[in-house]
């Protein structure tokens, strides 16, 4: 009875502590920046477990490695995947989790002799993080269309090489087109990387959506003045302008609520001494919501705040656009696909948004995709400290296999 | 008639010229530190000036010079002066002009053939600025007392080498004690380096007092969070909590009013970036007031908005006191002298408290001391730019002059 299959945690746990090995870090956690000599060994290592679970197996142009069980109908696959590059000081989960749990729900299905009327595959896109060649979520971007593949052959990284050249360097330079596989659904596993579900003791997050972005950097061109000699009513002091600006991001994140966040996370002063008024500022401010109209409303809200604190100063602003994405709205009946398969196995489970960018994102315009999130120790990522309990991971993953299941047994059109 | 007695401008532009022209630097600036060759060349330049004038020039341990002109009556002289250091990017009023008007009060009392019941006299302190050694104000420390002269000869400067070892290197070790001269009065003349009398269209203010001063140091510990999954009700935002105390400080300022200034000139954020909640934030806070009882009530204030901001945030707080000194009273009857005197000359006038230290508060605690400010274009000081227009330096120097001849004239104990 297939409701009733459930992974081998033994088994995840075993790939994910082998695949940790790869580009090991100090304190547990992990560098393996994309299409680096460590990522070529991790995706190694990948496609070897791939071959072994009788996966076929291709790499597109891109690198992005599928990894596809046949169905018992011809047709497009339903996908799950996620990434193994890391960050510089990343953590085991990120992303592995999502590879991982797709291997381990072939494996539990070939244990059982399952086959499903739909393929499966598993995707592993290149360089998601962004750590080492911009711009993040690249592999999936140029699977669905959303980037162009020539030009992300040319970006070049951190030390001064291209894409392309190192896809070649390690052997990944793959030679099926990006757009071959096309997905019937997608649904990516991944850990939270925050704090929300640990803080209510939620074990599976419904992920409704990504948060659209928008950051600003502001410069606040004030005057240089003495601190002692100039009275408060004649400063143009660009060090408490961008101090007033910081708390109104804080307000109206206050004021709009929901999933509304704003973040000041960096101010810079000049000369950023005790005994002078600063002369300029700089500050980032970093607003997100799931919804682009209230996304709207909070940059119009920081913008007439930014306007009044700098006309009450007398200092000049110029604002430049850091970044800016829409939200993206997953598929509502795959998210409650999550969510009800969550109910049935036993696990609170909770719909919510996700803060971070995430693979998922970039198939959600083209097919129903949603993603399983389980909770984050401390909310902490990118971090060796980075730590999800067992328990949660085996959850995840049998509320992933059977979303698959569902998915590649639904009948007819998607 | 000695009440018409006026100073001679030209001969006042053309000294503070000259002057200028050594350590000059663009765009009419000066570098002239403390105890450097330009300093030496600064100093040879008023000690011949000041033998011309026939004054009796003596050079003590701290490298302070005095130039005197003897009374009808010998004791203690009616002393004037500032300094000639600058700092790196200095202008040619700051300190210059009250040694220069000393100078100018002199060679007009000379001109005219008038002597005075008590001597005058006339002292350049070493190192006021404190741009190369600390503290500042050394030489009128050491002077009046208030700091050891073996301690200051072993200051170590920003190149390492020590006070002593340079006031030998420059010829300036002198021999006479510190102590040897002591004032039967003093009064500074000064640029104001402030906006204040500018602003209010004001020629002569009469300095009440110098303000005390206040800087402390806070650290600000929270926890480094992803700026897109931490929602705003978990942050434990030390960047959030730093912006909030700036904003605290020029609220306190404003309800207290008076003379009260906060400034917050000095903001670090760790790690700084975008999309990071700052786990650290290092933030100065400036107080000052004339009022020590005010001072106080300004730290507490401060200290109350420190705690409740920490606590609301859950973040931690270290502080460090990195100045703290009580503010300093003139002598009623001195700063009463210096508003008669303007007032008398056709001078508008304003009795106003000095933001900035000044060789002239370490003679206060020991004998009736005062300033007299003069306006400071567009409040800059400690910038090439700084700029007193020459009608202002004539009021200053002719208010000078009749202070110090009031002073000299005056009869019986002081």
């Amino acid at each position: 009875m297939i409701a009733n299959l459930r992974i081998d945690l033994d088994r995840l746990l075993g790939r994910l502590d082998a695949l940790a090995g790869i580009g090991a870090i100090e304190g547990g956690g992990v560098c393996r920046l994309a299409l680096s000599d460590e990522d070529k060994a991790g995706r190694d290592l990948v496609v070897a477990w791939m071959e072994a679970l009788g996966l076929a197996v291709t790499i597109d142009r891109i690198g992005n490695l599928t990894g596809t069980r046949p169905g018992l109908e011809d047709g497009p696959p339903v996908m799950t995947g996620s990434h193994i590059d890391t960050v510089a000081t990343g953590g085991r989960y990120d992303g592995n989790l999502g590879v991982l749990a797709g291997l381990e729900v072939v494996a539990t299905l070939n244990e059982a002799g399952i086959e499903t009327r739909h393929p499966l595959a598993i995707g592993v896109f290149s360089n998601e993080e962004g750590a080492r060649f911009a711009p993040d979520m690249m592999g999936s971007g140029v699977h669905q269309g959303a980037l162009d593949l020539d030009e992300m052959l040319e970006s070049v990284g951190i030390d001064g090489t291209t894409v392309g050249d190192n896809l070649r360097r390690i052997g990944y330079a793959g030679e099926t087109e990006c757009g071959d596989v096309r997905a019937r659904a997608f649904v990516e596993l991944h850990v939270e990387q925050g704090p929300v579900l640990e803080e209510q003791g939620i074990t599976i997050g419904a992920v409704e959506g990504v948060q659209g972005i928008s950051w600003g950097e502001h410069t606040l061109t004030g005057v240089a003045n003495h601190a002692g000699t100039t009275p408060m009513r004649l400063r143009r002091d660009a060090g408490f302008a961008a101090a007033a600006i910081a708390c109104a991001a804080r307000r109206i994140a206050g004021e709009m609520g929901g999933d509304q966040v704003a973040t000041v996370g960096a101010i810079t002063l000049v000369p950023n001494l005790v005994n002078v008024i600063a002369k300029e500022a700089v500050l980032t401010v970093d607003l997100r919501n799931t919804d682009e109209g209230l996304l709207r409303e909070a940059e119009a809200r920081l913008a007439d705040a930014v306007e009044r604190i700098s006309g009450d100063e007398g200092i000049s602003v110029a604002r430049r656009t850091l970044a800016r994405f829409e939200p993206v709205d997953f598929d509502p009946a795959m998210v409650g696909l999550v969510e009800a398969t969550a109910e049935r196995l036993g696990y609170s489970v909770k719909r919510m948004p996700s803060g971070a960018g995430h693979d998922a994102q970039m198939f959600a315009p083209n097919c129903p995709s949603a993603m399983i999130f389980v909770p984050s120790r401390d909310g902490i990522s990118h971090n060796v400290a980075e730590y999800t309990a067992p328990e949660d991971l085996r959850a995840g993953a049998d509320v992933l296999l059977q979303v698959l299941l569902a998915k590649a047994n639904e009948s007819g059109g998607r």
